[in-house]
């Protein structure tokens, strides 16, 4: 029997990932937890195999990757009742492409390992367009081996591909990503703030301080966003806030102190409750407009 | 008698600079109010005669540059005895170089229109580095006839040279580009103690989250330095806290809360304190490694 590929989960980085990994010569059969979804039929349509239980799908499954939201999910699939580690065949690689932090990374891999079954965490940068163009950044933690067998397959879905070393490391990367992208926020906002308190054209200040070393991603792709009102996501508040959540825990047993991470968390949480959850993280300007914080 | 260029103040960034501005057609006379120092006998060797007295630099200048450390220095060289505003000749255009906040821009120019003496601010970003090169971005706010007047001489110094506006507007941007540096250096700092507590290379760390979302000048630049305790200038902390109290001073008559901005400047004040003043802006993790902050 030729070998394949399953994607459990199916949603808006997963099902482009899985038709981007179709380029890959083997055979990608898939599950996602609600089927009839119209991002599910389009993978479908693409050439992906939908099966109705995980254990259909990663029966015969080399390789196994999981993209699902947080970390009960993962376990749920791997670990639940007719998950993964019950029915994946002997020696299958688990590649997780999951923000789940590294201490979830962890303790998943070592509960698999006197099952036979191998684990990589693996999550990524760059969003949806970076999922549909096959251009993410993927982080991987694991095995060097089982990263270099499973490069192929990675680089149908990302263009820069890095191993982190032990597993878990993908997940840290991941984390000091998010703080930074977190706190980046908070620098934003403020200089936004301090431009309209100032009168000044917020265009003029993004594009001067962009040149220099004033400049980051965020304010030359989100600042216009902020200046405009613009509160559409890119990437989620109530995601940002999971990922802070998931640094707070994986340092739960050190004294660091993070204030930035804090700082930036609050006001995320002020967004949130204003209702502005699925708003983009960009929307935390809010918190300085709209609250007395 | 031929026209000529003065320029106040032959530091670290009025040297060089002054340097540059020989490449214009014009005379440039100089003035510092230490004479004997390196920098003021490199621009001298380069061809800018040296003045004892303000008033005998800027007495036949059209364009009189300032380029002094903070708002009492400037205001100093302009209204203290025997300075620019009783020997400049009438209508002049002074360019302060200077970061000093919109209130003291807006002061200064306020006082020398009265003295038929024409002013604008012209804070720059770049470092000495930059002014060495001529590769500076200069912010100008002022009358935008002045600004086309001065661009030409402006050209030989920097880069990138923004007009921002009415008078003020040149240091309102610069003030917004100081924010960002402050608070991206918080989120520099945590990232660094998140990698260095879960066990991460630090230069695996700064190169994958320099290419995406979570990119910055700041990762980019310092990151590396921030991994082996490099704390050289770079940008002193004394001169961004300079700055920051400018924000704060900028903003007195605003209701307007800047929580990361004070955040950063009470970790750059840890730092101060622990005797780093003049050390760069990335010596803040010091802050986060010898203190309970």
């Amino acid at each position: 029997m030729r070998s394949k590929l399953a994607f459990i989960g199916l949603g808006v980085m997963g099902s482009p990932m899985a038709i981007n990994l179709l380029q890959s010569s083997y055979t990608v059969v898939g599950w996602n937890r609600t089927p009839n979804r119209p991002l599910v039929e389009k993978a479908a349509q693409a050439g992906v195999q939908i099966f109705p239980t995980i254990a259909d799908a990663v029966k015969d499954a080399d390789f196994i990757f999981i993209c699902v939201s947080d970390v009960e999910d993962v376990k749920a699939v791997i670990f639940g009742e007719g998950g993964i580690a019950d029915n994946a065949k002997s020696n299958a690689l688990i590649v997780d492409f999951s923000t789940i932090g590294t201490t979830a990374a962890r303790d998943i891999s070592a509960q698999l390992q006197p099952r036979n079954l191998r684990f990589m965490d693996a999550p990524v940068s760059g969003g949806d367009i970076g999922a549909q163009k096959g251009t993410l950044t993927i982080m991987v933690g694991g095995d060097k081996a089982d990263f270099d067998q499973c490069l192929p397959l990675l680089q149908t879905m990302g263009k820069k591909i890095v191993y982190c070393g032990t597993v878990g490391n993908g997940q840290a990367v991941k984390l000091c990503n998010q703080v930074l992208c977190a706190v980046h926020m908070v620098a934003l906002c403020e200089a936004m703030q301090v431009a309209e308190q100032l009168d000044l054209d917020p265009n003029l200040m993004i594009e001067v301080c962009s040149s220099g070393a004033a400049g980051s991603w965020a304010l030359s792709n989100l600042g216009a966003k902020i200046a405009e009102s613009d509160f559409a996501p890119g990437f989620m508040i109530k995601h940002i806030l999971k990922d802070l959540r998931l640094v707070q825990e994986s340092l739960a047993d050190t004294d660091i102190n993070l204030p930035g991470v804090k700082l930036s968390d609050r006001l995320f949480k002020i967004v949130q409750d204003m209702g502005g959850s699925e708003q983009g993280t960009q929307a935390m300007i809010r918190a300085y407009k709209e609250s007395s914080m």
